[in-house]
Parts: structure tokens; sequence; C-alpha cells
């Protein structure tokens, strides 16, 4: 079954890849401004998690993730009929506490590796994983307010809901670990929190810090949410049939995981024997001592029985669902055509996607 | 020698009793109804963390601290000649950010207690204690930027300032702890980082939601930082000297955590042949495997070297210096009477306080 939705227009990809290009070169150097305005050793902590040095201080070229945030910020004040430039601050803030986020996460969440490297608290320790996403939190609230002025203050208004979702995500992400069960309802709503909110907000920022007005903003938000579903539903496509070689991260990644992500809820919501048979499964799993040791073949059992309880299915489908409400919403706002055609494009990339 | 200042004016201590209540009653319900915003179970650890319920989940009536920034905060509106009422939302966004810097710190620093109950990283766990200090700092930008004015903006603003500071206060206070000797310049540095730049806020953030210009609101600020190292010098005296009955703290508290508070670094600072000796005896306690279990006439004897080298003495003059430059302050900004006056209490009550 293929990950990209049947009947989607074709996608542009050189394109798409340009857009993220010119989102990555125009906010990259004021983000490390920003940062270079920690106090040290906070200056160096961020400056290893966003991949700028290595662990042992030598500049690195690193893996600084897909970039999409930013490329969207841009586009965002492009709709309201500003300049690109004028979303950069916009860009950085959502990085910003993007990365705020990825900090926090990764001590929460016990993972070692981020983008085929050691975690900050994995390299610098606990205090300074909680310390420096403090500082980027605070910053982008920073790089916004400096501008002083009114758009400033909605801006940041915007990106303070979107945080407090952020860790409301987070919360529900936590809680769920421990339960046994899911709806699929729940899911979707932890899901719009820990990745709709802020890119809702990167789509809004730039075009607020352009002068858009409230309605305008808020349908922009309405893509900007329903892409970060798609992205999530995608994501966790990627997260148990991905290509390891693509992903860069392990086969069955969220099983291994015990992640209660989309494709296991609803497989688990479905009923019929699959469905039964795996909710056993997981069950069995969660007391298992041996769940560490287990087979590729044991994954594989698992996602087989997933994929046959139709769990990869309604992803695949619900993906294309959030993918159409989100391209809806996009024709609700005036824009100029080009930009317009330029987040359509983004939009269908981030439901093609192979990484 | 008496941690009280000799010549400083007699406080009339039932006035400011009465504005730290004034402060107490006026923002704590604006403070919970904020707290209820929180998703669940964020909500419960938070109202456990400022104390309205027990481990438990009971309705408890904690010891929410001596409230000087919300009272602070009131008269910081009247200053600017608006209502005390106007202050409220810089009152509780003041308290929900030290409060969101105080559940990291206690986690980052291991603290196990906190105003006599254990600390919500112990009780809640890690993941709890860094999540709900990130939704508390997020709240605190949002009750302010709700308002929906340029003032509100302005006020975000020097919050934001007075949180990165805080947030630089505790990396150096961690990169100090790592250190052997700290100049009197760096620990200075630290506290205003830790203390003054907050209260700095609090003293402003009424009279900036009031529309006091930024001259106002800077000098404003210059009382409050100052006001902060005062408090800071005498904290640092109680830590070492203050009464347990007073303070909740064990005796010699700050010493048995090894702090490199302002009478110790004084003391290191000021040469002679009893700061050697207490050079030469905190190397030896830094090399120790006994210091958990040194007796209390240990503690006494480092104690009374600190005294002899003249360290106490020096913090003691500290606390009047900062006082006198915080007055100083004061007396730059046109002001109601009675507000000046008030203010001027609040700071004499700092420098005397036994707790």
């Amino acid at each position: 079954m293929p990950t990209v939705p049947p009947g989607n227009p074709a996608v542009d990809t050189a394109d798409v890849s340009a857009l993220l290009e010119r989102g990555r070169t125009m906010s990259t150097p004021v983000l490390r401004a920003a940062v270079d305005r920690l106090a040290a050793p906070m200056d160096t902590v961020a400056a290893y998690h966003f991949g700028w040095i290595d662990a042992g201080g030598n500049p690195a070229d690193g893996d600084g993730g897909k970039a999409v945030r930013p490329a969207l910020a841009l586009l965002s004040a492009e709709a309201a009929g500003a300049a690109p430039e004028v979303g950069i601050p916009g860009a950085v803030a959502v990085e910003l506490v993007h990365n705020f986020s990825l900090l926090h996460d990764d001590l929460m969440d016990g993972d070692e590796q981020r983008r085929h490297r050691d975690t900050v608290w994995k390299v610098h320790g606990p205090a300074q994983a909680i310390l420096v996403g403090d500082a980027l939190f605070a910053l982008a609230n920073e790089i916004l307010l400096e501008l002083g002025t009114v758009e400033a203050g909605r801006a940041t208004r915007r990106l303070t809901t979107a945080s407090r979702k952020l860790i409301d995500g987070q919360a529900q992400d936590i809680s769920y670990e421990h339960r046994e069960r899911v709806t699929v309802e729940e899911c979707l709503e932890m899901e719009g929190n820990k990745t709709g909110a802020l890119l809702a907000c990167a789509v809004s920022i730039g075009a607020v810090l352009g002068g858009a007005d409230d309605r305008t903003a808020d349908k922009l938000e309405e893509y900007g949410y329903h892409l970060g579903l798609a992205f999530q539903a995608v994501d966790d496509l990627l997260g148990i049939w991905g290509d390891p070689e693509a992903t860069g991260k392990q086969t069955w990644s969220d099983l291994r995981q015990r992640k209660k992500s989309l494709p296991v809820v609803a497989a688990l919501a479905a009923g019929g024997q699959a469905s039964e048979r795996l909710g056993e499964l997981l069950a069995e799993d969660a007391k298992s001592n041996d769940f560490d040791t287990f087979s590729e073949e044991e994954f594989a059992f698992r996602a087989a029985l997933i994929e046959e309880a139709g769990g990869r299915e309604w992803t695949s489908q619900e993906a294309r669902r959030q993918h159409a409400v989100a391209i809806a919403a996009l024709h609700e706002v005036d824009m100029p055509a080009h930009v317009r055609e330029q987040l359509t494009a983004l939009a269908d990339f981030v439901v093609v996607r192979k990484r």
C-alpha cells in the first residue's frame, strides 16, 4: 500500500526543495545571532542541539531537520502581501519554540538520539537540557517583542497559545503512555496539540507581522493545523513502515517504543479478528520482560496485524482527509496566486515525503 | 552582630503586613483561575506546588511564600497613578514566572524540600516538574498578552527580559558550583540575575500596565533590582546565621549545601589569617567524604571563620548599601507620597526580616 495518497496532484519537488532552502537560508543567520545572545555555556549547548557544532565544540554541518516551519513563516508573510523578509522574526521564534520543546521532550521521554546524534541531556546533562530549553523559549518571545510593534504583540500572543497547546500535547502524550487504551479522538487531539498548533502558528505568524487581520490569520492557522495533522499521520506511517535508510530511524521504530500512534489506535478501534488479536498481543507485550529482545519477525508480525486490522489504510486516508481540509482553508483566504500554489505544493510534499 | 542594619528608619511592620496581605488577597484568585486553565494533570501538580492542595489532592492552606512580588506589582500601578487593580495581571504574571523558575531550579539542584514540603519533582516526578514549569512560563505571557493592549506588549517584553536574566542567573549558579573560587562581583551578578531582575520587573510591570513611560519604568526597576540585591544579601545572612525556627531551614543551611553565598565569597576575598584558614578548610571539605556527617560544631567553626574574616559584616553592610541605592532611585520618580512611603517601608522590611 503506497504512503502516497493516490489522486494527489503531482508535486514539483524541486520547487518545494527551493522553498525549504529559502526558509533555511533566510532564517538561519538570524536564528544563530539570537542563540549567540545566550550566556555561556548555554550558547554552546544550544549550538550543539542545532547541529552547528559537535560534542567536542568543533564546527559541524548537522542535519537541522526539514525546516518546514521557517518556509511556512516566510510564505505566511507573502500571503498577507508583505515581503518574505517580514516573516523572518516569526520563522526564528517558531523554530526556537519548536527546539525548546524538543530539548525538554527528549529529556522527559528519555530519548537518547535525535537527528542521528546524542540528545543534549545525554551529552550535557539534564540540567542543561532544562535550562537551555527555558532560554530558547524566552528568546522566542524576546525576538518578537523587541520589534516593538502592535503586530509583534499579536504574533507573540499566537505563539504563546501554540506553546501552551504544545505543552498540553506533551502532557497528554505522557499520560497516554500509562494507559492501556487510547481512543482515535484522543490520539488526534494529542497530535493536533503536539504538531498542529505550532505549524498553524508558523503559517499565521508571518501574515500577522505583515499586518493581516485576525480572520485571515485564523484561516491560515486552519490550513496549518490540518497540515500538521496530515504531517503527523504520515509520520506515524513512517514510524512503522518507513525505510530506515530514509528516516534514519530503526525498523518498526514506533512499535519498539510502544507508541500509541494513529495506525495502532485505529487498528485497535476497528474491531474484528486481527484487531482483537493485536489488542491481546499488545497487552501481553506491556507486561513482557523480553520486549527489548524481540526479533525483527515479532515486530513485523505486529505491523502485519495493524495493517490487516485496517490501521495502515485508515491512517493513510486520514492523511488525505487532513490534506483536503487544509487545502480548503487555503481557498478561503485572498492571497497572491503563486503563494497559494506554493502553500499547496508544501502540503502535497508533507503527505508524500518518505522521511 | 545584628542582621538589622543600624540607623535604619523604624519600620511600621503592621503596615508592611497589610501591604503583603493586600497583594496576596487581590492576586491569588486571579492566579488560581489562571492555573485552573492548565490541562489535567498539570493543574493538580501546579496546585500542589502553590500549596493549595496536599500530595493526596486534599485542600491545603500552604505557605505560599512572603508574596513580596504581588505587593510590589500593585504598588507599581499606584506609582503610575493607576488603581492597584491595574497591576493584578502583572502580579500574577510575575508570580507565574517566579514559580516556573522554582519548579525547574528545584529539579536541577536536586532540592527535595521547599516551604516545608516535598518539592514537585519529588512527589510527581521530574517530567511533571519540567512540564508544569513550562506551562506556568507560557501562562505568564498569556495572562498579559490577552489584555490585548500596547501596554501589555511592553509589560510582556520587560517580563521576558527578566525571565532571560533569571535563566542566566541559574546557569551561573550551576557553573559556580563546579568552581573552587567565585569572586564577589560574580556572586553579585548572579544574585542580581536570580533575584534582582524579577523583583525589578515586579516594580515596573504595574506601572507599565498603568501607562508609565519607559524612563519611569526603568527607575522603578532600578529600585527593584537593588531591593532584590538587598533581599538576597539578607537571605545569605539568614542562610548561615538565621534562626531555624523562623526560617524553617536547618542550622547553617547554606554551609551544609556548600553554597558560595555572599558572606563566604566576601570572607574568602578579604585576605588575612581567618580568610586563608577558611579557604584551606573549604578546599578540604570539597574533597571530603565525611561532609554529610559533619557535626554542628564543625559548621559553627566555619561560620565563625567567615565572621572573623569579615564576611558577615561585609554582607550586612552590602544589604544597607543596596537598600540605600534602591531608596535613591525611588526619589527620582514622581509618585503619590503614600506610595513612596509604602515602597520605602517594603524596602526596610526586606532588610530587617528574620525569615
